[in-house]
């Protein structure tokens, strides 16, 4: 039963990860004037677009999404109250940023946890991790035509490969699967957290571009 | 005999809407004054990258294109062709959106169906019909560096999501199969030319986009 | 044993081809102003990119670089000291040009002999070849927001496309596999360098664009 009550958590805490990695996309599409159909796709992609890389790679087709129509629908629903509501939740971006935060710490975890499972090594399986977490957002900037954000010195993708190598390490332990979950998280989120708060970068290139 | 001359069709059918696909990837490098290999490459993708994607999620690797000659030969024959003939096929552009509509119509109907015969459910087959319609375009558009068109308000996807799903739905009954084909892509060609037609556009975001 | 030396040898060309491609993509996010971890992503990408894509078609996932961590130190180490080094690489950048043209050259070869193996027709595995080659590069341009170099006149992928269909064909001889190796290579190589030396550029479109 407490196996149940885990399983159950983790696919609400997944599906709630992909609600706003979705809101975020859509509001992209907003911000671009793009139309409804864009703002419900750039949702989709961004909601699931990082799991279906990850599991393209490790070769578990069709991806978990396609089998289970809660996955297709949360990030449907997402996309289209953020095309009608936008201003509204223009007004609470703070909250988004801070629920994007927890779906990126849940989805490195999950993501590395998976690969593991599909018998890759600790360092592969961190990098898939970090690829489940920053892989939806990238392809949403691709597609709006702008070089993701990740790449613009915020302090995004470490946090997630933190939290993946966290849970992979722990995962070799005896330790109880949920304490390696909430330990891959916990690291991802905060430091991502201490990132935002303090407004920490990533370094950026020294001295004069060599063009 | 009839089976083979369905599946004759469906393949003839098939590398045509390739061909008419590859065209409009061509007109895009030819107009952004890119060169001959781009022009093909950009043929290649935009007449089977919807197809590659759809067999990739779905695990039906290598896809289908790739174990078939006639498959890489016809999109690089369109994309030469297109190149020294631009002028020529600009002048009939008309009837290039007019088969374009028809290649969507067929893959959205053929893309979905095979997602079926793969073992999905109906509402991710309907939507991996739509992404073997429009997906190639998409590359096509990120390739070439400016946003996808089909997030521009024009009515494209939505065509071929609904010929999507009644393809799934009319599959599920005792319905033969070329009346399963037939009704999926006249629903998706009919919704397009009106859209053409009358001018229709998908919804754009109102008030002010919450920068 | 000597097997085992061509082994051997293979992999020691194929991470030398990996760190160069590593180093360009590096430079392409230095020269944007991208952060460390950018220039380490692009890194990984455009070194292992072309495989990867490779291998998702071929369905061979994981990819092999998925399953050996040197395949995954080499571009991060390349990206790092790219970042931190980039003047003094800027100042040889001659030499990045020719050792790119080596892993061009390696790249196109082993991924269409790869192709074979999975039991890919000539024609296909050809193109795989090619797509090896030149898959992390137009990886890295569309991260890095800009139209594939390739796509801009420069003879880049019609020697990895020669060098590929070079090497499947001799692949079907009983000319040992050293010898299919390095004669794919050398038309690759050969050509591309040539290329580069006399300024050769793929045709551009005649005419006025049809806008």
């Amino acid at each position: 039963m407490l196996d149940t009550d885990y399983a159950t958590t983790l696919v609400v805490l997944d599906l709630v990860g992909i609600f706003v990695f979705a809101v975020t996309g859509a509001l992209v599409a907003v911000r671009k004037n793009l139309d409804l159909f864009a703002a419900t796709v750039l949702a989709g992609v961004t909601g699931l677009g990082g799991g279906f890389i990850r599991d393209v790679l490790i070769g578990a087709t069709p991806p978990a999404a396609l089998a289970d129509w809660r996955y297709l629908l949360v990030p449907v629903t997402a996309g289209v109250l953020t095309f009608f509501l936008h201003p509204a939740i223009g007004r609470v971006e703070r909250f988004v940023t801070l629920f994007d935060a927890c779906g990126l710490a849940l989805f490195c975890v999950t993501g590395a946890l998976k690969a593991v499972d599909y018998g890759l090594g600790p360092l592969p399986a961190a990098l898939l991790g970090m690829v489940t977490g920053i892989g939806g957002g990238v392809i949403r900037d691709v597609l709006a035509g702008r070089v993701p954000v990740i790449f613009e010195g915020v302090l995004y993708a470490t946090p997630a490969l933190a939290g993946a190598a966290v849970a992979v390490l722990l995962d070799r332990s005896d330790l109880p699967f949920i304490v390696v979950v909430v330990a891959g998280a916990t690291t991802c989120l905060g430091w991502r957290l201490l990132g935002l708060v303090r407004g920490w970068r990533a370094p950026l290139p020294r001295g004069p571009a060599s063009v």
